[in-house]
């Protein structure tokens, strides 16, 4: 009885243009990021300073001649940066595009737990939606896996994972505590996402994101180390809303605050 | 009788001196940032990072023994991205530069379809201009052609050309949506347009917009598929006005805002 | 007497929670911002563009094959501005985050000298406890440390630090001394961090911040030539102190500006 | 006698405290901008991506087998756009740091003849300044004299310097004339001022500002083509103010728009 009231609370709370159209704007906005993202990484090669391109440099590279790098690191950090940053313009500066950024806005009740389970399935579904895209036109997707590096160790994989997202998420929620210019919140979060793919791309290729990591390890069901993705995004956004809430800005002086 | 009268007020609608001067406006704002873009790809090789200046070193690269790149793509992506957001800060905020951004205007009905026409008119005649001072300058602008990368299918080309106008309309759309301050939309510009050159470089050279294509491609009489470099923006730009206009902001709530 | 009621007073300003609120953020901010560039610096060169990594690139390099650099150096340049304008917007506009900023503040009696010994403290202890946090995580921090390059006399690289730290200095007081909107001044001191690797990462790998010098240099016990990181920063703060309130912003005219 | 009160009038404009604030810091704003760039430019090399730094290295680039570069250009670009910005932030946004500036200002009226005259003296000051302290310090300025790069004929070289002046210009009399928030000016010319570098780097170093050009050709006494770096900014500056005055943003309307 209580338990049916309850669900039917919940379910009108959910079933409101304006909820809805928020999911939407969640699989909208994620699966533009990851596209212009992945796709970026997947055709980077063919352009890449410093990667091969005839077969002859690829003869010299197998026999240990010339340095061989998937792609320029710069790069890569721009695209994601930069594409998160223009999704978010796009969409309305209030979408999370990010698991780990709607786990800590609902760990600290600004978000209802409902509706956050809602944003991460309409996430994850973006993110399946641009990998199979990028299938489509590419016809493979495996480069844009995260993968842990060779001679990195898991534990060192989730620390980095956690000390990314910590930062990102940390700068997630200064730019919703304090009263920004409508322009600035999706550059600053651009800029941190750029920060933590500067730090993190050599040890995993910088996952940060469970939406992106899901994506390509669903269309190319390779799920190997899969959870160091989630645990590290996870425990980083859990991680920033505590120190965030307790610490920098604290919000435990009167009971108001917290709802 | 009534075309007569059709043709009358158009006319009049676009023989006003804040027409032309926007005419003009687009005229030269196209002119100057291509003139900057144009130049920059044309001049860069001879100081592009890892690009071979010396015979020997061409014998070597002959061999196989260094990577050969046309030329730092990072200095391409930052020379549109930054022509484009400085000529839209000299010229002012509201000029298109782009057939592409007209397109979506005037097919949401926010610029009347002649005026468009116009504006289209001007940006051509200012890639043209462009490509033809460079000429005079350099002797050659065949670098500058936008060209699909040998390798690439013809719909893989327009996809990544669809995509990578879509992200930068809706930013456009965006900008042009929301209250901001003055020197924000030229920069968010700027930016969206980094991302697509980012995206799309190896594998079309990233056209993106049609008068810059359409310059070069003019003075060498090259038109080898350059269809593509006007069906994959236009095709991005439509998208992106149905997106912007149905799902992200709606505006067919009320007849009114329509017009 | 007259020495104890000082201290009393000295205390009472002291421990207040604002006081020792701005302590943990500066203690904060400073392990965050560090955290990220140390570990930028340390993980970059598995990914470093041009980074020889196997055995058989190294002898290319030995017998001069192969151009040698010990990592991309706008990478770094990249890490070290975006994190320490992350670790500003994720703390708040106002903490220092740098012993020369607060030595340059304190000077011009912006900030009491106690509680400017006090956050300078905080900063140390941030600089030690992200280097030990790396020690932890990597197992090296040795490439973290600045060292004078090979061939730069000392007075050169005394003379580049007090450089690049009187333009950061001098950025800061503009900060603080010119109203701003809140996201201002953590991207504008981001950038002048940028510009300071820019220019002394190949001589010094550039201090700038005697804290972001202390911490790997406590944790690996090596002090070598650890006085310019001090002299430098501490000479370049004085001087940006005394030109920015006597000649570009000048605050001599009536007494009332000194407190 | 008319032309004795002719003078009175003017020394009575000039020697008052805001005029004569006013050149010392053209005077400290140029010699600080220019003193971070030209530093960068020495400094880079030993840290140069690319740039060959051992023994075996260098042997092997004599002899062609690796492709030279004086200088990664994208690090340039950054020091050259982040220092004119940060100077323009330290000093207050208002000031010139650049010759050509104050030309386009002097001849639209917008700065009387003889305060414009002071302030390029004040810059060249500042220009010869850096130049001279850059000496001190590193004993040798050539590699940051400005010069036309070997197959660039003199009209080429002229006539990219007045491209990337007349867009200089261009965007400081759009920051100058349309109200901006008081950090946004500074950042705009630093983008326009890298865009100008990323264009003409490869063909004359890049001038654009004639007090840059004349600071290290009066310390090394090098004057070749010295008048390149004055006939192109000259040029695109008179250009740049007509295009701004009459074209882009009409001020012919009433007499008084030109008082």
């Amino acid at each position: 009885m209580l338990i049916s009231r309850c669900l039917r609370l919940i379910l009108s709370d959910i079933i409101t243009p304006s909820c809805l159209h928020h999911l939407l704007l969640e699989f909208l906005g994620t699966t533009l990021f990851l596209s212009a993202s992945l796709s970026g990484v997947l055709m980077l090669p063919a352009a890449g300073l410093g990667q091969p391109t005839n077969q002859s440099v690829l003869s010299a590279v197998q026999s240990g001649l010339v340095p061989v790098s998937p792609a320029n690191p710069l790069q890569v950090v721009l695209i994601f940066g930069l594409s998160v940053a223009m999704a978010a313009v796009c969409v309305g500066g209030d979408v999370h595009l990010n698991p780990a950024v709607t786990i800590a806005m609902a760990l600290t009740l600004r978000v209802p737990l409902w509706r956050a389970a809602l944003y991460v399935i309409g996430q994850l579904l973006g993110g399946v939606a641009s990998a199979a895209l990028l299938l489509a036109l590419t016809g493979d997707v495996t480069p844009a896996l995260n993968q842990v590096s060779a001679g990195v160790w898991l534990y060192q994989a989730v620390a980095v994972e956690t000390l990314v997202t910590l930062q990102l998420i940390l700068v997630v929620m200064a730019t919703t505590d304090v009263p920004l210019p409508t322009v600035a919140p999706p550059l600053l979060v651009g800029l941190a996402v750029s920060l933590g793919h500067l730090v993190a791309l050599s040890s995993t290729g910088c996952g940060m994101n469970p939406a992106r990591s899901f994506g390509p390890a669903v269309i190319t069901l390779d799920f190997t180390d899969h959870w160091v993705f989630w645990a590290g995004p996870g425990l980083g956004a859990c991680l920033a809303a505590l120190l965030n809430d307790l610490l920098l800005r604290p919000r435990w002086r009167r009971p108001g605050d917290w709802w």
